[in-house]
């Protein structure tokens, strides 16, 4: 199994149609039907980006997700560890200090400081993570600007108009609940 | 759950008992039983380190496990990719394919190249690894041992000695299997 899950995948991408939204609030519905991906799945993964403070949530007809700071300013670090939350490379057992030759009291010198191995990994998971908090959401929004044609931006925004559009039709808008 | 599994933590420590043991066969019960760990986990260790040519196994009452090349020469990340096999940071689903407004068949400018998201994963997994590549056994076995006393490495040889010299008292050994 890989280390990022797939909601990763899913929050980043999300993230990027919202970062193209240009102020408009997008549900987690919509922003699901958009990708061609499960609806449970992405609503299970905006709670986390708000409480991380990535995202705003309002209610009401014209309600959804937006983001709640340029996306210049969000980093793939924290999109990953808002999604993810505290997940180790390395989860130390400390087997050092099991040594049969302490008999159950292993001295100071065996377990003081963190253990050798665990200092590698550490160092490993920092240059992991640099790497991300290095890369940008704006980064990785002109990247895909890049590569789409000039229409295409006109056409999800048509998309995305004709579905916000005719979201009262569909059901109506329930408040105090977070945008699905 | 960590990228990284115990099996990392417990193969790293036996190879390092490997580098500590002035080229005396080892078997992986031995191993598992100075550092007060589970012997059946070991022993399920040592085949992948002896498929990726990190250590090499004779039979016999002098048999078991021996480092296959200096430790100076064995990468803290071939001991990785040996005990945990391909294992990728993400893995990327590739759902910027699966655009509503490409109505199942998306074009070559969506698809084409590497997805930007992956590609920063990508690049996030080369530091982790080229960091786990610049480390050896050789670098954490000097780090080892200039943490402990001067008297630790001869007490361990000792247990050791005590251990491999009542092999034949405790069983008989069994030719053609893997040292247990």
């Amino acid at each position: 199994m890989a280390h990022l899950t797939a909601s990763v995948e899913y929050g980043i991408h999300c993230l990027l149609w919202l970062a193209a939204a240009d102020d408009a609030a997008l549900s987690s519905r919509e922003l699901a039907e958009l990708q061609g991906v499960s609806p449970t799945f992405v609503a299970k993964i905006f709670p986390k980006l708000e409480k991380a403070g990535l995202v705003t949530a309002s209610n009401g007809l014209r309600g959804g997700y937006r983001l709640a700071k340029p996306a210049s300013r969000i980093s793939v670090l924290e999109i990953v560890d808002a999604i993810e939350g505290p997940k180790p490379l390395f989860d130390c057992q400390e087997i050092r200090g099991r040594c049969a030759l302490f008999e159950g009291r292993p001295p100071k010198w065996a377990t003081s400081g963190v253990c050798s191995i665990h200092a590698v990994m550490l160092k490993a998971e920092r240059a992991m993570r640099e790497t991300l908090a290095a890369e940008t959401l704006g980064d990785l929004a002109a990247r895909v600007e890049r590569k789409a044609p000039a229409s295409f931006s006109g056409e999800a925004q048509a998309w995305l108009g004709g579905r916000t559009s005719t979201r009262g039709a569909k059901r109506a808008p329930r408040k105090r609940e977070a945008p699905s």
